[in-house]
């Protein structure tokens, strides 16, 4: 791949992603697949004045072997230090960048039970820890290919040449051109009228329905807002957490969703592939589920907490989105979520509430933000799913038609 | 290369290396050069009994950035969690596996002088917690090939060939052949029957003598001993901390030493090379030095602190040594130091003293074991290196004649 354009993907990262401020800490998480691009954007962040960029190399092998050999117990442990580390963050709010390109059949083969609760029990160590930085600190996501990734989305091509490709469709779909940061400055404001114009609706339900049997009604929180690409953070610094975005969302009310929804992409969760899959929820909850591929593991994912039947975001992506156009399925949600309208169970987002910052969590959940450890969109979005709107007065008002935006 | 072969070399690491214990925590430091080898070592070491193995990945590249944007302040400091990641470490006492690969010259052009003072000032924060473990744990250094080392050992061939000769001189020097475990064991035991002779010498000075001008006389501490190959931790279990190692080594009396003495390799240090450099001795002290390359980095790495312009190892290692024979300059000490006999400025080993444990560190330093936040070790074997030991009655006893062992 040409070093102009890499160096502008990771100008673009730096500054419009995490938005590195002088004197900032950064740490980045990245696998061991890019490492000269990684260098590039470390080097970005200290040419726009970070004080200190520590990156956390990740290799999937190595988390293979732990869940194989290691005890569920400690498997399921952050030491002290490791703490310490969280804790350091909570403090200080360095930035953060994770690199994703990791092969989404990684960890195929894996004792999946064993591993969802060894994440449960590292993430209720230090849920205290992310919920005192959540909203605090800036952070970005994008991604860069791996080999087996590359391979994995361009089967039968060479592997130089699958991670060729990978490479243009991940640059293409990130607006990677000659000029990223305008492109992004005119994306960000498309999405911000969007989001205007659905938050002067004051809108109460959702109704998803599309021939695929998907009819769904999802109750929405007086409170909240439509929020979608860039955000700020309470120390007042504006960022992008995905690179790339199409969506426009919001974290719907717990306890209101009933009908069914079927899945549109395969979901690529713990390594694995759940493909065709439906969920029925009633009261807000999953009540029952179903897939041609990997049911057990969508039950798995469904009941890892008791907020993990509860949907925590509705999403918002035209069906002619740049990344659905590109044609490419990626196996990789950051991509793969801004091809088509999706939802989420589990976690919702507190930051959609207008003055977040004025609720505490508990409020925040009383409103009817879910909680949870966990947090998996899945893709329902069809070329033919129609979204009305119903306002707080009964008005229905047409969201989406034919798979679009209809406004 | 060959993967059973690389197996086999993970394997020794492991077990004749650092001996992984049923239920031990490990540690691997390594590069990003070779995973899948990081791999087949992580799991040999589980399936030794090792509940936990992580590994702690570097990227010379990005301490070269770091050198180059971070202040002396930021660069010189280790972040709390830092500090408690070797508390824990000085508490379950993790054996710690170091794989080297890094570019000899890879932190060329970086301020030699800012890198030197922030590794200092990092290496007092920690000195009290690595005294506390000092002798209480295993590891092992072994290598494995990075590209950029490759080419710089054999330059002018393609990388992927340059790769695959240095696999297999680092394999063949480690003893790596049908079984290794077995060459290891009966190496070790002519290691062990050498340095129980020197021992019976009770030897209180070495003489160095040589035709490039090397006339040095060092003392020897009474109590010190001669070690070699494997050591045993204070929790009884024995290891090899270095993969492959020819030498029979001891620590000198600091404040003995008189004379001059010449190298007779290149010395890699932080990241550039001293060559053709000389150090003259009086007192024990380095008053006087010189180079033909890098005369300034010399004087600045014995001047690091007040330890670092005394001796702290006299190694002896026969000129005939397979590292000597596999005709390879390795451009890395694990290697070249078992090619010649050598010398090291700076810290001393307390644990060659009989019977080590009995000493607090302060009475070990009384007996003359050199105390330096530093230890660099340097060539000086050549073919004609003469070595005379001095006994307690003064009589004169040849050690080496003609670079061999006289004995």
């Amino acid at each position: 791949m040409n070093k102009t354009r890499l160096r502008k993907y990771a100008h673009l990262i730096a500054s419009t992603g995490a938005n590195i401020q002088k004197g900032q800490e950064v740490i980045v998480a990245a696998g061991l697949d890019q490492p000269e691009f990684v260098k590039m954007l470390v080097e970005e962040c200290y040419k726009l004045g970070a004080k200190k960029v520590s990156v956390d190399w990740s290799y999937q092998p190595l988390e293979k072997l732990a869940i194989r050999y290691q005890s569920s117990k400690v498997l399921g442990k952050l030491e002290d230090w490791q703490i310490e580390k969280w804790k350091h963050q909570a403090e200080f709010l360095p930035a953060k960048i994770y690199l994703t390109s990791e092969d989404p059949d990684g960890l195929k083969g894996v004792n999946q039970k064993k591993y969802a609760k060894a994440r449960a029990e590292r993430a209720i160590t230090i849920k205290p820890i992310r919920r005192a930085m959540e909203n605090r600190y800036q952070w970005c996501i994008a991604g860069v290919p791996g080999e087996a990734w590359a391979k994995k989305v361009f089967p039968g091509m060479r592997v130089s040449t699958a991670v060729e490709k990978l490479w243009e469709a991940i640059l293409d779909t990130s607006r990677v051109d000659d000029d990223p940061i305008a492109a992004w400055d005119a994306h960000n404001k498309d999405l911000a009228d969007r989001s205007a114009y659905l938050n002067s609706l004051e809108l109460r339900k959702l109704v998803y329905k599309a021939s695929n049997g998907t009819d769904l009604t999802v109750g929405l929180i007086p409170e909240a807002l439509f929020c979608a690409g860039g955000e700020t953070s309470t120390e007042g610094i504006y960022f992008n957490p995905n690179i790339p975005t199409e969506e426009v969302f919001t974290s719907p009310k717990k306890g209101e969703a009933e009908g069914i929804v079927y899945s549109s992409l395969p979901l690529s969760y713990g390594g694995e592939l759940i493909e065709n899959f439906w969920i029925r929820f009633e009261g807000g909850k999953a009540v029952e589920s179903g897939a041609e591929r990997n049911a057990d593991l969508l039950n798995e994912m469904l009941t890892l907490d008791e907020g993990a039947s509860y949907l925590g975001e509705c999403a918002l992506v035209p069906y002619s989105s740049p990344i659905r156009k590109s044609g490419v399925l990626f196996y990789n949600t950051l991509y793969d979520e801004n091809a088509a309208c999706h939802l989420a169970i589990g976690m919702g987002f507190t930051n959609v509430l207008r003055d977040f910052d004025k609720y505490t969590d508990d409020e925040a959940h009383k409103l009817g933000i879910n909680d949870s450890v966990t947090h998996v969109d899945f893709m329902i979005g069809t070329a033919d799913l129609s979204i009305t709107g119903i306002d707080k007065d009964g008005k229905e008002i047409k969201i989406f038609e034919n798979g679009e935006w209809a406004f």
